[in-house]
Formats: C-alpha cells, sequence, structure tokens
C-alpha cells in the first residue's frame, strides 16, 4: 500500500498560497518543495551529502535518460534508484515522454505511444504508457508521473486539442498499468495556451484516481503574458487537497507567483544549469560571476545566504575559478543556487505560515524585477508563431 | 620568525623510513605525508571541506599558474592563498620553474633567470630566482622551494652538470632573496641521473641554511631502473635532522619505496588525475571503472576502503556516472584516490610506529607488482636517449 498523503496545514488568506506536508516512502517533504533536478542518477556536480546541506529534501529523475543508460532494469537489479545514487530522500521521475521528444532521433509518433533512436548509441527503443510505468517501477521512484504528450509551443488550437486528448488517453493506459504499491502517479493537465482546453483537460483528468496533478505544457517558449493567465487560470482548476505540480518552472518570481496561485511542487534545471555557466541567484537579483567587477571582489557570491560557498568563499574566488575551468566553479556555484532555491522556498513557507506571504511575494519580485502573476494580462489571442523562437530552444517542459 | 620545525619521533630499525611531525605557521601534519596538488588554487574537484574528510593535511600550490591566473598580487591582496581557496591547513608552493619549460610558450632562458609567454593569453613574463621568492611570498605558502632547474630526461653528463649549476646558482639568489617570515624555504637537490653529480648538488646545497631539501629531477621520464638507484643513493645524503621531500613522485609502490630509503614528503597529481580518467588506487590494486565488469558490479570501489565514495556507491554507479561524463565521476573518484594515498601514509606511519615497516611494504609491492627499490640495479649506464619518450610527454617533475 502507497505511504503517499498530502497533507494541508494552512492556508494563506490572501492568495492561493498554500502549506504541506507530502509524506512518502522515503520520508517526507514540505511544501511548497523545489526538486533538485538529478537527470542522470545525479544532480550535477553534487554528492547526496551537499545537496542535503543546501536544503535539498526530493529529487527529480529522468525516465529516458536512466531507461537508456544504465537502463531501469539495470537500476532495479542494483537495489532501485534511491540506492543507486545514494539518496534517500523522496525521488520523482518524469515519464520520459517530453525528452523522447526534444532529445533522441528519429521519433516516430503513433496514438499509442513512440518509436525513437536513443541519442546515444542510435538503439532503437520503444516507449509508451505501459513501457513508462514499467520502467519507473523498475526505479522505484516515490511519485511516478502518467505517460503524457508535451504540447509544443506554438500550436494551433486544433493541434493542441488532439495533443490534449492524446494525453487524456495516455493517462488512462498509465493508471491501468501502473501497480501502485509503495509509489503515488500523477496525471499531467495540459490545454497549452487556451483556457477552455485547460479547463477541459483538468475536468477530464481530476475525475481520475491520480495522487496527485501536474500541469504541463508551460515554460516551453512562451512569454510570461502568455503563461501567467494560463497558469493562474489552471492551478485553481486542481483538486483542492492534492497536490499540485508545476513542472519545469522557474525562476524566482516564476516560483512565488505559482505558489501564490496554489502550487505546491516545482522542479527546474535552472539553478543547477545556471550555476554551471557561471550565473547565480542572490538576494540583490542574479549575478554573473564571470563579470569584472567581481575579479578582485572580497564579497561573499551572496551576503545575505549562509551555504558553504557563501560562508567560506570570495567572489573573486568563484571568478578565478570559473575562469580557469575548474570542476570547482560548477559545484560551488551549483551548492550555492540550490542552496538559494530551497532558503526561497523556506522562506516561502515559513511567510505562509506566519500571514506575511504577500509582503514576502513583492520583495522577491521586486528583487528580480518581475511581474506580479495577478497583474499580468494575456495578449488578446494566442499568437501561433513563436515571438522569440530562440528562448524556445532549451524548453524545460514537463 | 618562522614557526616551522621538523621533529623525527621514530626511526624503522630495518630501513631509512621516519615518522616525524612537520609544524608550520598553519599547523602541523605528520610525515611521511602526502600533499593533495591544488594548481590552480584549488584540488581539482574537491572542496576543502572534502579534503579534509579525506585526510588530506598539507597542499601544493603552482607558483606558475597562480602568477598568471589570477596574479599573485591579486591573492595577496584578498589575503594570501589559504584564506583564497579557503584551506587552512599548510600548503607549500613549487618555485614555478619546471611549469614555465613544460607548459610555457616561447621560452628564453639565460644564466639569471627566463623570459616567457603566458599559456593563457600569450603575454610576457620574467621569472627569476628573485621573482619566484616574491610571488611565492604574496602567495604566503608556509613552505617555498627555491627557483632550480630542472634536469630534462634524458640529457648528457655535460648539459646534466651546466643544469646542475643552475640550479645551484639559483639557490644562492633563492636565499638571498627569501625574506623568512612564517615561511620555510627548501633547497632542491639536482644532478640527474648522476650518482656523483647527485652527491655534489647534496654537498654544495646541505651546507646552505635550507630549512628543508628536496630531490628533484626524478619521475621525469627515466625508468624506475633509473630513478630507483638514484633515489637510494641520494635521500640519505641529505641531513637527517631536516625534512626530505621527493618531488613530483609517485605511484603507492614509488612512495613506499621512497618512504624506505627517508624520504618524508611526496606530491604528485597521479591520483587525481587518473581519478579524472576513470582510474583507483585501491587495496587490491589498480581498477579502471569503466571496465565492462563494473558495468553491474554492487562491490565498493574498494571494499577495504572507509571513504565517503567507497562506503555510499557502488562500482556499477561510478561505472555509470564515469560513461555519462558526469561531473560527480570526477568528484566521487578523486575523494577516493586521494583517500587511499593518506590511508597509504597513514598505514606507513602506523607501520613505522609499531615496528613492521617491512612487512607494510611488501604487501603495498605485492599488490601493485611492483619492484623493491632495494633491489633494483641501475643499467650499466645511464641511456643519453630516452628508452621510451612517450613516457616522458606528462612529466610530473619537482
Amino acid at each position: 500500500m502507497s505511504l503517499f498523503k498530502f497533507a494541508i496545514s494552512k492556508k494563506d488568506h490572501e492568495s492561493g498560497a498554500r502549506l504541506g506536508r507530502l509524506h512518502t516512502a522515503h520520508g517526507w517533504v514540505d511544501t511548497p518543495v523545489f526538486m533538485a533536478v538529478g537527470t542522470q542518477g545525479t544532480v550535477k556536480g553534487m554528492t547526496p551529502v551537499q545537496l542535503r546541506e543546501a536544503g535539498v529534501g526530493m529529487v527529480l529523475g529522468n525516465t529516458y535518460h536512466l531507461m537508456l543508460r544504465p537502463t531501469a532494469e539495470l537500476i532495479a537489479e542494483l537495489g532501485g534508484l534511491h540506492r543507486f545514487m545514494g539518496w534517500d530522500g523522496p525521488i520523482l521521475t518524469d515519464s520520459g515522454g517530453f525528452q523522447v521528444f526534444s532529445l533522441a532521433d528519429l521519433t516516430k509518433r503513433t496514438d499509442d505511444g513512440v518509436t525513437f533512436r536513443s541519442h546515444i548509441d542510435g538503439a532503437k527503443h520503444w516507449l509508451d504508457a505501459k513501457r513508462s510505468m514499467e520502467v519507473q517501477r523498475l526505479l522505484g521512484s516515490d511519485v511516478v508521473m502518467a505517460f503524457d504528450d508535451c504540447t509544443p509551443y506554438p500550436s494551433t488550437r486544433e493541434q493542441t486539442e488532439a495533443s490534449m486528448r492524446l494525453t487524456h488517453r495516455w493517462a488512462d493506459m498509465s493508471l491501468d498499468h501502473f501497480q501502485g504499491g509503495q509509489q503515488a502517479l500523477f496525471g499531467i493537465v495540459q490545454g497549452g495556451m487556451f483556457p477552455d482546453l485547460r479547463e477541459e483537460s483538468a475536468r477530464v483528468l481530476c475525475e481520475k484516481p491520480f495522487h496527485g496533478f501536474a500541469i504541463g505544457g508551460l515554460s516551453v517558449g512562451e512569454s510570461k503574458d502568455l503563461m501567467y493567465p494560463i497558469l493562474r487560470h489552471t492551478a485553481p482548476l486542481l483538486p483542492d487537497e492534492k497536490p499540485r505540480y508545476l513542472m519545469g518552472v522557474g525562476t524566482p518570481a516564476d516560483l512565488v507567483n505559482a505558489v501564490s496561485v496554489g502550487v505546491d511542487m516545482f522542479d527546474c534545471v535552472m539553478p543547477t544549469r545556471n550555476a554551471r555557466n557561471g550565473y547565480a541567484f542572490t538576494s540583490e537579483g542574479a549575478v554573473s560571476i564571470k563579470k569584472a567587477e567581481n575579479k578582485r571582489s572580497e564579497k561573499a557570491l551572496d551576503p545575505a545566504c549562509s551555504c558553504y560557498t557563501c560562508k567560506n568563499f570570495s567572489r573573486a574566488y568563484l571568478n578565478h575559478v570559473f575562469k580557469a575551468n575548474e570542476i570547482l566553479s560548477s559545484v560551488l556555484m551549483t551548492y550555492h543556487n540550490l542552496a538559494y532555491y530551497q532558503d526561497l522556498m523556506a522562506s516561502m513557507r515559513a511567510a505562509i505560515q506566519e500571514g506575511r506571504f504577500a509582503e514576502l511575494k513583492s520583495r522577491i519580485l521586486s528583487t528580480y524585477g518581475a511581474e506580479d502573476i495577478e497583474t499580468v494580462n494575456a495578449p488578446e489571442r494566442a499568437p501561433t508563431s513563436s515571438p522569440n523562437p530562440s528562448v524556445a530552444e532549451e524548453p524545460s517542459c514537463g
């Protein structure tokens, strides 16, 4: 029987923000929670001990990557993903569908699933709801995601509707093949940039016995003007008593905005990927460590942060190891960015508890010069071609 | 006044091995000691906390690299190398001479020093004994190395003799410009593969007021048949009461052999560089983690090791992260190799203390199928051309 349970302990009076706790077979995490992305069985550059020190409580693993290498069967043989990667906290795995379309070669999709060739060795593979459930069972994650079709951006209404119906079909197939045990299964709401399709997707899926619900198909290249209204519209459609997970999002401003409309769970490569590229999130906003102004700076990366990196190293040192292309640059920058994200989530939880979430939200939005989700209005109609295709190059869609 | 002090607490009855303690302004380390190489102000892939956990007590910094980037002046401005890299234990810096010849472009040597162009940006620099002492003073290392000329291998007797005389001249210049304070200064014995020149170099240098003596110009591409007899001949020529440092050496077998003839200090890139290339030193001998036999292995990298890597991860996981080109591969492999080297030194110290060094030595030599320094005989005469030039490609000469 699943040990999965979600309990809300407090709701914010002025917004949709909720404070909760997610219980799994591998312990609990408080929500809102940000999951660190551990694509290939490791959060890039971090040991599990460092993850814990940085405050990480829950990790996401990528089904697509792990099924190809070292294979889900090998991981199962070695005792499952937790044991394999030395992480004893909760793990959520995605369904693999999104990465098949973004990374694999020669994909061929039918209504049942997708045939593709591995980006590693060209070997032919098949992925559908049944196989996705099998792979995620072999990995032994605590939260399993239903196999879905992440609607690309931009898409026409007709494309979006067809994609959504496929997601609904695959949701049923996922439920059919999900074996339960200690795992929980989340459904994924699609519907692209069309509010009425989001409503339909939420209505159809929320009738099904999922343990939680994700909002997929956002942060795939669209502007905040499109994303925020859709998110604001969709989140409250999901069952109040179940966890709500916004896949592949986002910036600190995105997180506080999403929490304010009732989202409980997040994952994103941004803190880890940006760290490796020399970008930090700080209480003073974004910092590019390679900038000349940091070359002689004795200042901590974030003077308000008490993580290992900020307590022990100057910006000058971080600038040096970045320029010298040292492994330690990725390690120390990732350490800080993850600690920053975890501190951000902890401060949101404290603010909800203490009834001052609105104040925190406005401070974070102002730090990053970001818009409030409540005041962003959608364009008259969703464009059918991307206004800025370069943004879409590396989507981190759920 | 220098806080530098070296005290020998025990000598092995059956060999030249000594147990001692090196006191510096940044604390003490027990000898024989292996220093981790922190070329650019970081031991590649390790945080200072991880270094401590792996048992590292003393670190080596490279003058050449640091004077070019971020510059010794900047490091001094930021409080010195210890503070800059967050390492509060003893640091030894090399003189920079060796790397100028192996890494810089367009070097031009005179009897006074060398003009060269940076391998990073092509900028013109000058390095001589005076500048080397200045740079190492700015870095604030605990042990400063005299500026020397590392005789290349192979060299004729005439070349070796000329190079040795330059080293002696630069040793005097180093003493002239060394300012003392909390730093100690070591002289470097050269003389190539010629026993009588090694005698002359030791005799000339050991009369001078150095705090310790290094054996340079070994492990530069020559075979063990040449290196071991020279080392066996040279080490006992150095003053008994001062620390003896064998630069840029070596394998576990090299270390135990060198300790048996009275060497106290070592540094080498081997544990860290090999780790990044997927090679581990273990109680069962060398392990190549990428080998197929490790793909499904639940075994620890070294079942006899209690380091973080060996306690928490299987060979299968290490094989996976190596193949997936993950940063964590370098981190975990480096962690183990450094812990292995530190454990090896600790076991040598315990064995000397307890009068069972000979037994330990023979066990380590047998683990690696290596020769005993006592039974290796030099070829009839030192060859003047390298028998295996490829070995000399990446020398780690002192």
